[in-house]
């Protein structure tokens, strides 16, 4: 299939490997040209502009950092809307706000384009191995289309309701059981270490019983060991999501508590610790916020 | 082994069949004898008190509902604590404050007598399987010698402190750490419903992704199918197990602002719903509070 | 003067009225031309657009509803930016995003236009008898060239920076402390309430004693005698107002608990009450979670 | 009257030496007999214990520092409520739980001795210059019996009920709604410095608007001079009365998410700058929360 590829950041980069490797004609466009190189050697070729690769294209995957680069991309002389063609498929990656796929895919049905949110779960590494999990939402059919691509680049497939929106709002609720879990074991450990149980004993407990799953067990060590940077996923990328859930529990009359809470953890961790932590961060907060 | 075992509910009934069943020569004594009929037939013999039970035992366990029902066995002249020799052990196993097993482990130790805290995680069907997890604390000879004891009732130990109560404190946690996934599970389940996933489809994701754990398995699907009642765990007993870890953070100044709303969900849903409700009942408070 | 005034609610008429009976020379625009009428008959002119008023003013005046009124009155081809002379001031009363005012500011002083930001504390019959609280930010020249009109409306006036913004940063705190008074009163009065203490004893006192002052007066009065409805100032614009606070708290790095939590009330609110309700139906909200 | 009183600290010494000089037969005992020298040389009498000094009185005011405190006078063979004449009245004015009130007056009862809670509102100047406001509760007849002599030591009384414990219940009401007020402050001063605006400059509103009364002026000139030590009210005192208001939130099953984000801050504030703090000191916790 020909297919557009816009977004070549670490996850974009190692989805559009796996596209090309599983035998795709792959036409790629990204704001900073040196992202590519690696991938030109590889075999995909590249467009001028995010119109030309949609011209060229059956299926066009983005995965970018946010609703404004998303944006960019799609408006103007020179964007996705204007060069799609009819029929064709525009595959949303990037985690964005539930307006803007709903916004977005206004955007594209006026021009008798198709549109699938699916935004993915899984680090780099996991993009890689072709592990991620990929949930979509949208319309049966372009769901049932876009299968086999998502096959390519993930291990299981959920498709979560018919607006493409909807896998939006699952994805940042995904973000959101996160950061509850690591707020859970920060509190718990800050508590135990005081009390004399040194984190670990605390975490082998959760782990070993109840919570034997890698959320626990990855973010639990790095509480542990206190390795919050670098950053793997930072916390100025955690409070954008937190922010943008924030604002559809704000439109659809949702109070939201403990997400509420992370919020607020975030921001002090942000003030105290700089931008460049991982959102995990808020760990050494609720830490120090007990004197530790 | 003679041991003795005080306190036959659920739990303690089907742990100490497991202690019979494997060759040890178990008294019992529970505050309402009706409850030691099935075991009686099966071959323990009954003290007329715990300190009756204790002169005859080695090893006594207990597992009591609460800090005062402990207090009411150890006190007094027929009190476990006037019978037990020196140098025999007592294992508690009931969810006590950490100050509480702070002050029996100081009247035991002044007695001469060994003491160890041992709760457990799990249900009555996990007691009845010997498939409990069991966290223990205390001096390392006395978790030694129960070592064989707690793998007759159980899957797994955990030996997280040379301090009685920091077995209490874990308990605690693990505890607090449930409630939490279930806080969160509602809140995402709510604002998913308002926008229009069904609560089913995202736990499937969660479930199904990062989160692939009996605790978001099983109270997830309670949530999706709001089964609150009748209460596998109530409310008010998971209100006081918050009570006890609050205390514990406000002697150790340890400020965790999760276990706030918790307790605070805890208390709307009880005033709103009554005594008998599941503590997973927190999620219809949360649902209600948006309107649902 | 030459008086320009836009927005002719409930607010911006009284003002209106005033600043005419004051002697000045005042042309109106409002966007449903209906509610000019009275002001016509008593001796203002009617411009056709927020461009013709600003032609003919020295300074113009702005109370509008939010953000959004703000913007299209400012923009466009028949708008007050286009219009406004260099030179000529533009006083903006309305309750708008701290970053609004930064960016409205800046448009104007591009144009060589004055801006100041000089939102109010009062309501309608406070406004009619020239008895409001004016919070303005901005250039010393242009607080002192304003003053004069400042006397005319209200009964004192605040000067609390140099940046127009930061007039609007203390008015979204003045309105996160009514707030903060009525959650207070609102969970005090419900603890006493089920502790047998009616809540109009404990207003008393509270209002005999230290807090001797009409937002504790007023609103208790009105969670007193639960009368939420026909709103003074509505959920919805508390909300609003609460968010504008918390946009400017997440720009700044600033962790507001308190506030999270009149956002998350305010939400339920909302949810159970519907938008027609006022602000301090919160008082209904935590009753009601607490059973009553 | 013959008049004994309890507990000399500063506020018990100021409200003491008031009754001598209105020409009361004052005798007196203290835990530690050095604060008494003073009184002794203005007049009253000393007594051996709190049995003796009982018997000699008519009416016996208590001033003490916790429910410990009390129940350490009141209990023994040299107690109170040994020596308490049938027919005699104990006013307690200390701060105390509203479940120990219920239970000293129950004790009271059972002997024929008449008992009124009476806790104040003021600080020591104030109760030596018979300013208290006095917040009593319990049988009309002890009320009207006792109004003379509240007259001699405050400006004002409240009678809020017919239970005793329902004044100490309001008492902690009041006492939460200034830590709330302080919390208020904090978070928007801080905010409002973020932003530009001095924190002097926002007082200067808020005082000067809808908030002119003592709690806002005085502890908002706290919170702009950051006066946290020495401690006119130590934060641990300020935990201590915000822990007992929450046990009755608890038992009540009231949700305090406000009260809840209190204790939080207060055991923060305890953790990071230690036990000697005033409850103001709060302020700097949430200050620095936000990098400052």
């Amino acid at each position: 299939m020909k297919i557009g590829f816009i977004g070549l950041g670490k996850m974009g980069a190692a989805i559009c490997a796996n596209l090309l490797r599983a035998g795709h004609e792959v036409c790629v466009w990204n704001r900073t040209p040196e992202k590519t190189h690696l991938l030109l050697k590889a075999g995909v070729s590249l467009a001028a502009s995010p119109r030309e690769l949609a011209r060229r294209s059956e299926t066009v995957f983005s995965m970018l950092a946010d609703d404004a680069a998303l944006d960019a991309v799609l408006d103007g002389e020179e964007g996705l809307l204007a060069g799609l063609n009819a029929g064709a498929l525009h595959i949303s990656m990037s985690t964005i706000a539930v307006a803007t796929a709903e916004r977005v895919a206004a955007l594209h049905a006026a021009r008798g384009q198709r549109y699938l949110s699916a935004p993915v779960f899984g680090r780099p590494d996991a993009a890689a191995a072709a592990k991620l999990f990929v949930v979509t939402a949208g319309a049966a059919a372009d769901v049932q289309a876009a299968t086999p691509l998502f096959e390519v680049i993930g291990q299981r497939t959920f498709h979560v309701g018919d607006k493409p929106a909807h896998a939006n709002l699952v994805k940042l609720c995904g973000n959101f059981a996160i950061l509850s879990a690591i707020e859970t074991m920060a509190e718990a450990m800050t508590v135990a270490e005081k009390g004399g149980v040194p984190r670990a004993a605390l975490l082998q407990v959760l782990t070993g019983t109840l919570f034997d799953t890698p959320v626990y067990r990855n973010y639990g060590a790095i509480l542990v060991e206190e390795r919050y940077r670098p950053a793997g996923f930072g916390a100025p990328l955690g409070l954008k999501d937190m922010r943008l859930l924030g604002q559809e529990a704000d439109t659809r009359r949702v109070p939201m508590p403990l997400l509420s809470l992370l919020r607020d953890h975030l921001l002090q961790t942000l003030a105290q610790e700089g931008e460049d932590i991982d959102w995990s961060g808020i760990g050494r907060t609720i830490a120090g916020n007990a004197g530790l």
